[in-house]
């Protein structure tokens, strides 16, 4: 086993011990006191980061895209510290007593939630991905394993340093954040591993990271992430609406996860629809990629390949598909959708509870735009990723989905017969 | 990839999608029609499990608990039929919706509870599971894909053809219900792999099968089982309701998980609590090993290994430990249990709320035994095994463990800013 992974874990079993009795004021206290820490100590972390940047520029492979990821200055760094803010404010989940009731032999069974215990974070070159999830594990009494990129470590460490520091301030165990210094692959393999110590892994990041996880972990894992998520444009739909929900969800920010990736069109409306949304569309910046009828609209549409049809793009290029009927419509995303968010436009009553019935994701929408699949805009205060799988939780994480409901049983010395 | 195991559970995957819009009627019309062909064709199944027993005799290993298990009477057939019964009887946990609320954006936003999708049972030698399982995943509006042990699988062959046969008879699609043919190691490791198309695993058996599940399963998989349950008897505490726990926590049915494993003594009751107890406890046929302290109370208790207190005997032993205080109590349970079954006697109103909160188990008892850890005597109606995870569920898992809960959102075009 990996030493310094296995000797994190235990600091961590034993500090989620402390955390999960600690109170809310304690919690939000710290959360405040780390914020405040981060803005005071924004030069420094920015001289962190610079290191980093400075050695990402220098690798081969080099990303503009990962540059941007990367890179702190003094705005990003006021909004995670906000962000904290932010989670202290929200209403802390642990403690809440669900569904107790009487049992006829006079015992009293309920469940209390609880925190998860020590989680696991495996992600990729995001240094605010540091202060978000400390934050989120903090407030729902978790001890958090944080294991980053190697690109950030450098930031990354700094991060956790001031955490740590305000940790201590506060009297509570600095281990209810630790970073892995190890940025080798097999310390996250070990991280993996650890069934018994750690509870929970969410790998956060891109579909090769996620994979790995999915393959290599034995401890419970929530998949996050892959949004290949569709439109479905009905017969009879509000077409100004439908146009102004493909815009939006194709290009307010395409690089996100619940951004659409392909439109479905009804064949009763597509004449109508597709040459003027194509038009704008392509006006937008927008590559497009469709099936034989959908590029018979537009020279400027390319033929798109099986491929596409699985494809996230997580960019400017949407593939279009004009189906039959609502039945192929759902076939397609049910056999092609990574289940995360879908919406239809429709003024059709049956159709519209048809489709929230039958497609099988973790956000399903009637006449909005996907791209409010997000724990903010779902009212949840913040979000620790998308889970798109059905086990724990689907769809945005928030504090609530870090924690757990253990039975709590009173009694007056009841046997079993 | 296994040949069998992949074109079942792509079956599986299209009869999941039937099962998930089948009206509560008709489920239970096809779970009392299957109890009534169990009964009415118990002498086809007593052959099948003939077959398998006679097998099983001339096994090397051979087991008398195992053949009490595999064993298929006129009353265990209707024992299961009416377990069926009683899970029509059940209210259906789909289709409920929860937490519903309105945006400020108007957005309607709220969750329904839909099935898992496609569920893997990996599970020994015992065929009720069999039944138990497939009424279980058929109410919840899931497919299931059973692997049992190599043992009974002539009489898994005839139970699984019973079952298909009904659901055809109802129209239902029959691949709801699946059995492994190929009891081979690999055709379970397939299973174990098969993301995309198995939604969620349950081991159900003995550590060691729960042990290569975890260790070899990419897809989600709940944990479920091992009890190594404890009682600890606080000072001050009402003895007479003590020992009558204790008793019936060890001796009423010492082979299932719920039962406990070690008892842990107040140092300041010892003397008066212990010599009668176990008395009584060897009177019952338990065999004693204790700490030196609780050793010395009686000629009978031989010494306790550091194994001891990791073992879940399943069995008419019992290991004792005096110790300190309830801090020593709750550190041993937390070091060495299992996360099951934990139970305090007392009559200190704060011993009592911080046992609560502090043990770190599935359920948590005050004076009471610990065999109330059941989906039956926790009023879930039901059971599809006891979770020892902290993920989607923890304890007894009824119907609502076999779901998830999906977000539909009601819009009226609404597009993010």
């Amino acid at each position: 086993m990996h030493p310094e992974v296995v000797a994190k874990a235990e600091r961590a079993r034993q500090a989620a011990k402390v955390m999960a009795g600690i109170p809310t004021g304690a919690k939000n206290e710290v959360l405040q006191r780390i914020a405040a820490a981060l803005n005071e100590r924004s030069e420094e972390i920015i001289k962190a980061n610079a290191g980093d940047l400075e050695a990402y520029r220098s690798r081969p492979g080099y990303s503009k895209a990962l540059y941007d990821r990367l890179l702190l200055n003094r705005e990003r760094i006021a909004a995670a510290a906000k962000g904290l803010l932010e989670i202290a404010a929200l209403e802390d989940p642990v403690g809440e007593v669900v569904g107790m009731r009487l049992r006829p032999n006079g015992l009293q069974i309920g469940q209390v939630r609880v925190p998860i215990g020590v989680v696991g974070i495996i992600y990729e070159a995001r240094p605010n991905v540091t202060v978000d999830a400390a934050g989120l594990t903090l407030k729902s009494g978790n001890a958090v394993i944080l294991r980053g990129g190697s690109e950030a470590i450098r930031s990354n460490l700094c991060l956790v340093g001031i955490i740590q520091e305000q940790l201590r301030a506060a009297g509570l165990p600095e281990a209810a954040v630790q970073l892995i210094e190890d940025t080798d692959r097999e310390a996250a393999r070990a991280l993996m591993r650890l069934n018994g110590l750690v509870d929970l892994l969410i790998p956060r990041g891109g579909p090769a990271l996620i994979k790995t996880v999915i393959e290599n972990a034995t401890v419970p894992v929530i998949q996050t992430g892959a949004g290949n998520c569709h439109l479905y444009v009905d017969e009879g739909a509000d077409l100004e609406m439908a146009a102004a929900i493909t815009l939006n969800a194709k290009t307010q920010r395409p690089g996100v996860c619940n951004a659409i990736e392909t439109l479905l069109v009804h064949e009763a409306v597509a004449d109508q629809f597709l040459p003027p949304v194509m038009e704008k569309l392509l006006e937008a910046g927008v590559e497009l990629r469709g099936c034989p009828r959908a590029a018979s609209y537009n020279h400027a549409v390319k033929p798109a390949t099986e491929e596409d049809w699985s494809t996230e793009y997580l960019d400017l290029i949407l593939a279009v598909k004009v189906v039959a009927d609502m039945d192929e419509a759902i076939d397609h995303i049910n056999r092609y959708g990574t289940m995360h968010s879908e919406a239809i436009v429709t003024r059709d009553y049956d159709r519209a509870r048809s489709f929230l019935n039958r497609v099988d994701a973790a956000a399903v929408y009637v006449n909005a735009s996907t791209r409010f699949t997000d724990g903010y805009e779902f009212g949840l205060g913040a979000e620790m990723g998308i889970s798109t799988q059905k086990l724990h939780v689907r769809g945005p994480m928030g504090l609530e989905a870090l924690t757990s409901l253990k039975y709590i049983i009173f009694g007056s010395g009841q046997i079993r017969r």
